[in-house]
This record gives structure tokens, sequence and C-alpha cells, in this order.
């Protein structure tokens, strides 16, 4: 079986080919488990951290840009069992730079699912959508049944994806599932600029020892899963009966609902007084704006009902923080 | 002021065509009344019935395909003040023909909208959207908050544009509105083969003393308008103050819901039991399959407060039929 990472060298994309290669297998559910005989890992970036493959399987790094159709084409040069799509311009870089927004989150992605009708088999195909599909006047709990009015040109994107997918499953052309991420906490790295990175930064720079900027209020309220369980919605969403999906290919997954103020009550029960003393509340108007229209929490009875899972606490997050990312240690 | 119609051979666009000679302005809200100096009307038909111009206004025909990019740059040669978007490729046929249906649905509309982002000024861009973009398991009465999820590709193609034109607005690129609208009775012309055609055929070929075949039951409820109505929809899309539209951009416009018995009866009622007598009852497993995944009836009162208006009975629907299309006469 072939399968393809597109965006492999990103957070979520190097969890998942490491898993992949851990698992050395996937269960699609039209054909059974079956041995991944190659992983091809794509990106614009260098893929660094090349997961060993073990014994039976190649893995192939291949760098190139999403928007050249000949890299596309070139990756479907023999057919796919599953495509993993994770490629995608942020939500600040497709505000800066609209017609690259366009080309990478959307153009590039009709590409790709003509690529996957041109195929003699429907490949699996697994999309990461984002909660950021869903924006302004929100109801307290979002359900798959409230309407989509995105409020960046990055959940446009993703809105638009989802209903492709869904064209394309109907008309039989791939077989495909989309996931709505929750912010995935706690990305490693620095800092970055990224408007959601507070909600980060404000756990992994103080089990380090580093300070940190907190820009909102404490009773801010938000949807959060672990980079453990984004890898797990993955794997999961290619190998579930699509069957059951029905007309909706594409679900918000679980999650964990909670405000900035129970994120440091649990970083406090993890790692004490003098790590929650390096959060510096420094309010950002600007953060504070795009966060107001941001969803706070979901009803993803259906996605659970399906098998998918999260975390139920913050304190669960960290300990996987620590556990994946940090060797079990932390203090600065 | 320069006003373009794409698609301005169809049903819809004719009528427009027609009224906007009439009126010889638009008021802009951003501009106030201003006379239209030229109106183009573009389609790859032929357009019969050129309506007559009058004084101070030019219309220019201009045949050629929305799918050639060509063809969209030479229609924004100079810069357009007001598009009205209304080609597409309808929904049987983009069932037939997916790449088609893409083509010019999708992909000849992101090129225009490509055009409109390139003028100095951001042109008014009306899209006759449609209510089939909602679909599958939907409550009795849709509003603005449902979720769309269409079961077509014309229905994904519109869904789409809709959160294009919701985008492209938002960054101040053109300044956008879409409306869904109703299904259009009476539609003139031979029985065709859309799927929603005998809600017409059921009306005019007994009006004009022609049998009419009915492929479902009596109580089917939908959702009308007249071709009257829809071009007040288009043009009033064009003349309101956006800025009320908040971040939805599209509106589920004013109709009629009301089941196919209310239909005959309005039918008997204008032309008594001689008219109703000519519509055979022939059920079709196909089109009921079809329309039970249909929406009824919508909550379009957004759309009145901003000023939308449509009938309030088939009375009046088959009154403006036989004053529009008939010269006022009934019977065979």
């Amino acid at each position: 079986m072939r399968v393809l990472i597109l965006g492999a060298a990103g957070f979520i994309g190097s969890h998942l080919a490491q898993a992949l290669c851990r698992r050395g297998e996937l269960r699609l559910a039209d054909r059974g488990a079956q041995a991944i005989s190659e992983l091809v890992l794509a990106d614009n970036r260098i893929i660094m951290n090349v997961p060993d493959p073990g014994l039976h399987m190649t893995v192939r790094t291949v760098q190139g840009n999403v928007c050249d159709p000949g890299f596309i084409e070139a990756l479907f040069a023999s057919d796919v069992d599953a495509v993993f799509h994770l490629a995608a311009t942020l939500t600040l870089d497709a505000e800066m730079d609209f017609s690259h927004g366009l080309e990478v989150n959307v153009h590039a992605l009709m590409r790709l699912l003509e690529q996957c009708r041109r195929q003699s088999r429907a490949p699996a195909f697994v999309f990461a959508s984002s909660i950021s599909t869903y924006g302004g006047s929100l109801p307290d709990t979002v359900d798959d049944h409230v309407a989509q009015t995105p409020q960046t040109s990055y959940g446009t994107h993703k809105a638009i994806a989802e209903l492709l997918i869904n064209d394309y499953s109907r008309r039989g052309f791939l077989d495909g599932v989309g996931i709505r991420l929750p912010t995935i906490v706690i990305r490693p790295g620095k800092p970055n600029l990224a408007a959601s990175g507070f909600f980060s930064n404000i756990l992994r720079e103080p089990l380090v020892g580093q300070e940190a900027v907190l820009p909102v209020s404490r009773d801010v309220r938000h949807w959060f899963a672990s980079p453990r369980a984004a890898v797990g919605f993955l794997t999961h969403a290619a190998e579930i009966d699509t069957a059951q999906l029905g007309w909706r290919r594409t679900l918000s997954v679980p999650g964990l609902s909670a405000t900035v103020g129970e994120e440091i009550e649990a970083l406090h029960r993890v790692a004490g007084d003098k790590a929650v003393k390096l959060i510096r509340e420094e309010p950002d108007e600007r953060i504070i704006g795009m966060v107001a229209g941001w969803p706070r929490n979901f009803d993803a009875r259906r996605a659970a009902s399906l098998g998918f899972t999260a975390e139920s606490s913050f304190d669960e997050i960290i300990r996987i923080h620590i556990e994946d990312e940090l060797g079990g240690r932390i203090g600065g």
C-alpha cells in the first residue's frame, strides 16, 4: 500500500509520519489491514528527522511545491492508496498574501483531487480541516448543523475544501473524510506570531523556566486537543467505514473546552507556583478582538460515536507534552 | 456606469437585461443613482431579443465562453461598475459532466473574481446562488443559520461561490451580494428535463390547453418565486447597502412555500376545471427521490427586512405569467 502525506515536514505531519512507521499498516474499511509498502513524505520544506521505516517499508521524502502541477502529478505516477492532506498556508499568511493563500489552499487542492479522480481506484483521502471554518456570531456549542461562516481566508479555503471532498466522495472519485482539528496544544518550538500561539506559549515556556505572555483574559474559552490526539484523529479517519458518514464527510472531532484560567490551574497542579508566575499578562486588543469570534465549545458526539477520542483535561495535555517533547522532565 | 450581465441569454438574464434597459440607471449604495452608459450582455449562446436601450445607453452583446480566460479578461478591458453573474451549468449537466461543471461554476468564477480584484475600484457583484446549496436532512424551515450540505455538484459549486464572494468582499476586492433564488415558476418554453421542471410544466402547459405530467404527489411542498420577483431580487441586491449584511453576504430571499396541491388549486381558480384536467399524474420514482431532499420552506425574514419581496400566492405567480409571457390571454 502506498501512502502519501502532503505537508509532512509540519508539526502534525511529522508526528503522523512517525506514527505510520510505528504501525506499519493501515486498515482501510474496504480492504482490511494492509502493510504500508511505501510512505511518501512530501513538503516544500526539507523534512528533518525522517522516521525509521523498519524492514518492510520504504520511506521516500520529496521536496516540492504543491502549487506546481508537475509536482502533484509526479506524486501520483503510481497509484496512491491513502492521502493525508495537511499542506496549507496558515491564517496570517493567507491574510497577508491573498493570492498565495488561494493558490496553496484551493487551487493546489483542486489539482490534487483531480489526480485522485484519475486513478483507477479511489484512494482514501484524509483532510485536515479546521474549527476556523466557523466564525462570527456562534452558539455557545457548535455542532455539525451550524452554518459555516468563516471570518478569514484560511477558514474560507478549508470550508471550500470540505465541500469539494464531499462532492468528490459522493461521486465515488475518492473516499474522503475531513476532520476539523481543535487548536492543537502544546505546540513545540519557539513562540510564534500565530494569533492562537499564546495557548501553547503560556504552558510550554513556563515548563522550561521561561517567561510567556498572555494577551487575553483568563475567562477566554476555547477548544483544544494534543498533538497525540491529532495523529489519532488522522489515522482513525483513514480507517473508519465512511458509509457511516452519510452526506457529511467532515466531522468536528472531540476536544477539550476549557478557559485560559483552567489551563493555568492545570499548569499549577503539574509545575507549581514558580511556573505560573512566569506568565505575564499583557492584553493585546488585536488578539482579544480575533479571539472573540472563535468557537468556544463543540458538540462532537457524532465523531465520538464513530470512535474519535481526545483528552478530557489540561493536566493530560500537559503530561503528553512532557512525555513526547521534554523526555519526561520539566523545569528551567 | 458600465454594467455586465454574465449569462444574459438565459431565462433570468434576458429578463434582467430588459429591466435594466427600462430603468436606465442603478443606485449603488456608495455612489447614489447613476445612469447606465453601457450594458454588456455576455453569454456563450446567441443573445436573442436584445432590449432597446433608449437614447443614452449602449447595449453590447458578446458571445464567448466564460471558461476562456481571454474572454473574461476582454470583458474587463475597461472598469466594470456592477457585475450580475448568472452563468452556470445546471444541475443535471454538472452531474453528467463533472469536469465541465467545475470548470464553468468554479474555475471561471474564480477568474472572474480575480478580474474584479484587479480593478482600481471594487465593483458591485451580484451572484445568483441557489436553494440547492441546502440538501440532505433539513429542518422544515431553513434560515441563514442552517449548515449547507448540498447533494449535487451544482449545489456544491454555488456554496463554494458564496464562500469566495464573502471573502473577496471582506477583503474589499468587490462588494458582493449572493441571493439564493427560490425555484422560479413559471418558466416559459417547452417542458425540459430539469428535475424541477414539472412545477412550471403543470401550470404553463394547461394554461395554453396542453397536457402536462405531474411526477410527484400533491403534498410535495417547495419554495417558489416568479421570474419578475427574481429580476427584482437581482436589481435590489445591487442597490442595498451591503454594510447591513455583516459577514454573511448571501441571503435566502423571500418566496412562497406551497404544495403542488395548492399550486393546482390556484390553476383551478384562474383557468378552471378544463385546465386542471390536463394534468396527468405519472409518479416517477427518480424525481420523487430527488425532491424528497429539497428544502420546503425558508425563513427569509433577514432578506425581507432588507427590502426583498416576492409573491404571496400562486394566483399572483400565474397572473404574472399570463401578463408577461402570454400577452394577458389564456386558453388553448
